[in-house]
């Protein structure tokens, strides 16, 4: 049904894809959706911790790479795209009260606040788009998996309240496919860069592959190196240590498809 | 003496580097000097040969990443820079006949023949600038020595009587260092571009990383990776195996310093 899904919503445009979310017709993942545009991760917190999260995002750019911040109270994020509205174009939200998870709800429009910022950081779903064209194969996705992803003991620069330890996702490639994806993931900073570790898993704290904290474990053959990307699941850690009255964030893999061509976001010069 | 002479031509242009070799005022390897600025390596062969190895350049682009071709019987090399003259402007030429060394010559003046053609291919000098321009240490300049190079079982694509297998260069960094290496140096395909291997030497044929095939053996520390890049040595297994009646090369580590910024070269926006 999602495969389904997504490959029926693989070429469409971002307009369409939020127009199907909107209307519940889409209800899937977004990985692989919209091909060619970048998704976002919003994350809506009360603006009086707007300019410690501001800088905080500012520190610490591989897991939080910023794509952009709304106007206060404001749910239309018109540096992402027309009429996008954070109100209702995610499947899904995840709310968090006091660094608990308290409930998902499919819109914000009856409990949104005047005092609500939405910060939308990239994601690296844009980047394994790239890499498939590029032929380099994503292991997660051939077995029908979400990607594995691990906390570490990678700390981040604390801002005000925000701080703790990286969360980190990890695909395994063979050498050749793992310089060239580090290559190319360099370039789009905005999808967390390059990764930030590869190899021995236990240099930053992660004692096995086997048993991701978040995602599906995959298999890793012999041959291949893991490589370990900066997460934006980073903020379910940084949220539960901060202890905010609300947070509300995307559920995970259910992204803000948004209008910019990722392309135009990346640092190679064509 | 050499490390005399470097330090006072670090930041010479590039034509008070080429006055100062041709008045034999420099001589000694070009690593380090006119920095920012784009080195090269000529191979100078006879015309009839000249389609074939310009074909064979294109499809083993990493060991030969062409930066110009001269014309037929011209020395000069006006594409990479002002006055710059072939004949004229390196500090040594190595000389193969049939496949052999047969001696070495400081000025192509007296032997120049009209139907010789100069193809000029980049060299990693120029990326081990920007490494270090980023902090990041390269070994075999910390302890003094040159590149450790070796052969592999790497498969050239053969074009006419060119063919073989790759030589590469080889530089040990710690985890983080080599994913900035790779990322870094994928964005200068002049330079080689980024490596073609790392980690285990035997997975291209190398069987011990202490023996060096060219160059000098360095230190690997217990938690660094070894990263292998294509090297332009690779032309001289090339030439032993094509037996040209004549071929000309550059001493190895006396390049030649162009007038071209290596940062017009790279890759990235900025």
């Amino acid at each position: 049904m999602a495969t389904t899904d997504i490959q029926q919503f693989a070429h469409s445009s971002p307009t369409e894809v939020r127009a199907a979310i909107r209307q519940k017709l889409f209800n899937a993942p977004t990985t692989g959706v919209a091909q060619g545009y970048m998704q976002v991760s919003p994350i809506i917190i009360p603006s009086r911790f707007a300019a410690d999260f501001k800088q905080f995002c500012h520190t610490n750019d591989k897991p939080f790479p910023l794509a952009g911040i709304s106007a206060q109270g404001n749910s239309k994020l018109p540096f992402l795209g027309k009429d996008i509205d954070v109100k209702y174009d995610l499947g899904h939200y995840h709310i968090y009260r006091n660094g608990q998870f308290s409930g998902e709800v499919s819109s914000l429009d009856s409990i949104w606040r005047d005092d609500w910022v939405t910060f939308t950081v990239g994601c690296s779903f844009s980047f394994e788009d790239i890499l498939q064209s590029q032929h380099i194969p994503i292991r997660h996705q051939q077995e029908g998996k979400n990607v594995p992803m691990y906390n570490t003991d990678i700390p981040l620069h604390p801002v005000g309240v925000f701080g703790g330890n990286m969360v980190v996702s990890m695909r395994p490639f063979s050498t050749s496919d793992a310089i060239q994806a580090i290559a190319i993931t360099s370039r789009y900073p905005i999808s967390h860069g390059a990764p930030v570790h590869m190899g021995d898993p236990k240099q930053i704290g992660i004692h096995t592959l086997d048993k991701p904290d978040y995602g599906d474990s995959v298999h890793i053959q012999s041959n291949e190196i893991p490589l370990f990307w900066a997460c934006g699941v980073t903020i379910l850690p940084v949220m539960q240590r901060a202890k905010l009255p609300i947070a509300i964030v995307q559920k995970p893999g259910y992204m803000l498809v948004t209008d910019i061509l990722l392309q135009s976001q990346s640092t190679e010069r064509f």
